[in-house]
């Protein structure tokens, strides 16, 4: 694959919210209270599908499921700070019948570039309201889900 | 009245929990954030009705029905510390067909003595768990709220 | 007063900021749980002080001084659910020279008009940031919490 | 090695402390909120420390130092609900010169068994306090924690 075919198809830029940090964010330390990522994550998620026509409030009343969270991975590298105003990425790299793995992360921009401060890979399974099983995802949900895959390598020749 | 009755009839101690103060709790200040102690309150009102017998996650279930906190007066005297060890209070002061007046205090004993750190005075009602209006408590529960209320100041004569 | 001399100085709207209400935001009553309205509420009244050139970080590290509120008196009177764009106000009724009262509501938009759904009067002081004892703002702090006051009622004659 | 020998060195309980769940940690899903299981780690890495003499606010006041957590891995493996008192566990699996890895559990007891509902590998850093760079625990600190890793698996010949 060329330099060319590569500007030609970008991949497109994740789906990100701002997060402002206010006092209720931050502990005695002076920083993000490390709980409280997850807080924007799940903002983040919820935003991302709510822009595909997804709303929580609506799947759970008509579908009787919700996504539950299964398995987090967070790296910390830098601290957010009363005040930031962050960025913050949600991107689908794996979505399954009833499962999906997001890459996340948190960003805070400083002069002309941005400083990653966290990432985290999230596995989110559907799931009965009663929280009975796995349910299969709607056709028309998985395909808006799927829509912000990262392209798959493709053999070019 | 005597000083004699009195203390023949004491006031009984109001209900009361211990909670320890983490860096969940504080802000960049130093101390706890002033939502927090909201929460504080609701531990302690929960814990008071588990004692009396009422578990909410069962009275939801069985009666339909859950406290929503119609209204709170709340003052800040002193602030609580990373690490302190507090105790919470829950006194209720009147008791309705589907509406009840808490009395809370926020405490930290310092060597011999307590120092009053926040008290609120909290309204809830009792709802329909759909929100559709207010359900009257079965007389069961109503009971065991009223034990808690102070003694009525009646008349000695 | 007759209604053009209203129209001619009216009320400017007071200050206010969306906020969404997320996972984070709900209880298992499935509408916001209390405590967080207090979350909201920081969040209006920190964003106002911003806008008005007061950064809460900055004022800590260069006047040693934060706010601290030592009184909330707060009314629920409808619930907010997942998935609601709120509109938070952050209103001062009264600047003193190191306590401040604001008023504060939250509203969710229905068609044409505004549902207030709760409403709170908060005091806040400003004190030293080792907690001890009030500071007086500086004078161009005074005068910018002063510029969103309501208009004082004067005698017309 | 044999089974005698194994009884009679059994491995220490890991540190535990007990965690009620209230309505807020619940959400409008009836479970308790992804993020708040990370409060409750901090709770029992907190009490673990204290119950070594070792309390986080002494330690930021004299050694200018606080811990910071880099990493977490978690899995979610069964909802935990209102009204449950869960058991909540920390146990150091690796302590180096300024970082450590703690494992840690949430349980819930049903009748004659524990249910594993969450479980947690995470990884802290000791820093400066102003977010410089890495200290250098204190020999008696780092001891401290030492005592309650597992015994090492040495050569028995």
């Amino acid at each position: 694959m060329t330099p060319d075919v590569i500007s030609a198809n970008p991949a497109p830029a994740p789906f990100a919210i701002p997060v402002r940090i206010y006092y209720e964010d931050t502990d005695i330390a002076g920083v993000v209270y490390y709980a409280n990522y997850l807080r924007y994550l799940e903002r983040a998620r919820s935003d991302w599908l709510r822009a595909e026509g997804i709303e929580l409030d609506v799947v759970q009343r008509d579908l009787g499921a919700v996504f539950v969270v299964r398995r987090v991975e967070a790296d910390y590298l830098q601290p957010a700070l009363l005040g930031n105003l962050l960025t913050v990425t949600a991107e689908p790299i794996e979505v399954g019948a009833s499962r999906m793995t997001i890459l996340q992360r948190v960003l805070r921009r400083e002069g002309e570039r941005d400083t990653l401060l966290f990432t985290a890979r999230v596995t989110a399974a559907f799931v009965a309201a009663d929280l009975g099983g796995p349910v299969r995802m709607p056709r028309a949900m998985r395909d808006a889900l799927k829509k912000a895959l990262p392209p798959a390598i493709t053999d070019p020749a």
